[in-house]
């Protein structure tokens, strides 16, 4: 891949571990953005909503990148979020992303105010991509409006695209309405999208869509991988229905905390189960929950 | 007044100008700070949703207040905005705040993720105290369910007013519930409670209310402080229509941009008027609908 192409595949948006004391545990962090790689993600959609990117402070969400490139991971393996609802504070933190030389950074509204109109926003991301001012910037909108109370409506990605062709390059959808991610995917060929779940990518890579970015990906990135490589191929529904299994079992817990508990029982570390506040972390009765339904489908009993 | 006292009284949220490259217009802002002094309040809550700090950098916030302090304002009557979705930012701006002797700190929820706990919160703000480390920290919890999608409810309140009794000692209700509003007013006397809206002064100054933070404070604090003052008195009902009036018709309107709207006309400073994406400044008829409707109030005509 080039640098300048438009990322495409399984690229997990990776959890952060924390210590007792709630500071990043790097040594943990690097060895699961490693492992994810080795086991066959494309990239990593680090600090996004699954890493508690916006419970880290921002010095945190630069050191995270630094760190991982001085670990080895090449930067255009890297697609930060790097959303906050300031325009100074997100041209700090895209400008420092794309000065390390990402493959692109994911760009959530500004998330404060509400009821803001079309043209508010589209002055927002122009002034981003001004202020960055730097031809290396690769913009893909981040679509969340459960969590942000704003969407990027398919006309203003629209009007984004046309305005800014070599920046505005793609979207994740982690709203989970197909409808709108169909609507994009017909309406702008060529634009990067991706859906936030393993159980919408098969349906969605048909209809053109460039890969996808998954909280459970955490879990299950050789699942996915197997199943972006193999959806034209005779595989392609038991793969998807496999990993779809996964993740739709997931989302019936509080998601991040789910992801994180999976990755403590597996690498036997309690420490992963750690998130910080406002969140929480599984229940003790939750994980036991979530263990015995995992280790059912795993053992291929009915789900 | 002593610094450790809790706030009361007239509290406008300043808003922010802004040059036409979008920097703060200190010189602008300064004049219009001291002005609201002048004008009767007892003190600023700068740095809210009116003063769009939640559009400023981190930077742009500490040196707001640096500027004021050093401009001659007491920094026991700034009660500025220190809130972010993340611990360690709001911290930060916390401990700033603090070290500058403010009369205390006006705290959102950490407002990215939705649907998190009580029990989530208030780890937040647990945190946020003992990271902050200073006894001089007075936080004004800052309600706004609007903008934040999360309320702090009566119940997490009062556990926040018994776990920290020194430091939590206020709460800014921006919500427009006045069933939610009465409930404090009646669940914990002594809690400084400000509405957001000078047409619920009077009704809740009679509940025990500390004031109002009102964001059309920025153009009749005046007149919210003679009915703050004669809130008892023979004047009282028809100093609160007065005020009610203004305020009722801005909110027909976008707030913050009718509020800077207001301003510009009266100071005759077109630039008053601009706004930071994602807000948008009125529309031409907008302004000239808002100031025939003020003009027609002030002479008396029927609204």
């Amino acid at each position: 891949m080039k640098e300048n192409e438009p990322a495409k595949g399984v690229w997990p948006p990776a959890a952060t571990p924390f210590h007792a004391d709630l500071s990043i545990d790097f040594e943990r962090y690097i060895a699961h953005c490693s492992g994810l790689l080795a086991d066959g993600a494309h990239g990593l959609a680090v600090l996004g909503t699954t890493s508690e990117a916006n419970s880290l402070d921002q010095g945190e969400r630069e050191a995270v990148l630094e760190r991982l490139i001085a670990a080895g991971i090449a930067a255009e393996n890297l697609l930060p979020g790097t959303g906050t609802p300031s325009i100074g504070d997100t041209v700090r933190l895209a400008r420092h992303a794309a000065s390390l030389g990402v493959r692109g950074v994911l760009l959530l509204p500004p998330f404060y105010y509400k009821g803001v109109s079309e043209d508010g926003l589209f002055a927002f991301v122009s002034e981003v991509i001004g202020r960055v001012g730097r031809s290396n910037l690769k913009i893909y909108l981040y679509n969340f409006p459960q969590m942000t109370g704003i969407a990027w409506s398919p006309a203003l990605v629209g009007h984004l695209i046309k305005s800014f062709p070599k920046t505005v390059v793609g979207l994740k959808d982690s709203s989970g309405d197909v409808a709108y991610l169909d609507r994009l995917l017909e309406s702008y060929p060529g634009f990067a999208v991706f859906p936030s779940s393993e159980a919408l990518l098969l349906a969605a890579m048909r209809k053109g869509a460039a890969g996808c970015i998954s909280a459970s990906a955490n879990t299950q990135a050789g699942a996915i991988r197997a199943l972006y490589d193999g959806w034209q191929g005779a595989e392609a529904e038991s793969l998807s229905r496999a990993a779809s299994a996964v993740r739709n079992l997931m989302q019936k817990f509080p998601l991040i905390a789910a992801v994180k508990a999976v990755l403590a029982e597996r690498t036997k570390s309690p420490d992963w189960a750690r998130v910080r506040p406002p969140l929480d972390p599984l229940s003790p009765a939750q994980r036991k929950e979530l263990s015995a339904e995992l280790s059912n489908l795993a053992a291929g009993a009915p789900a």
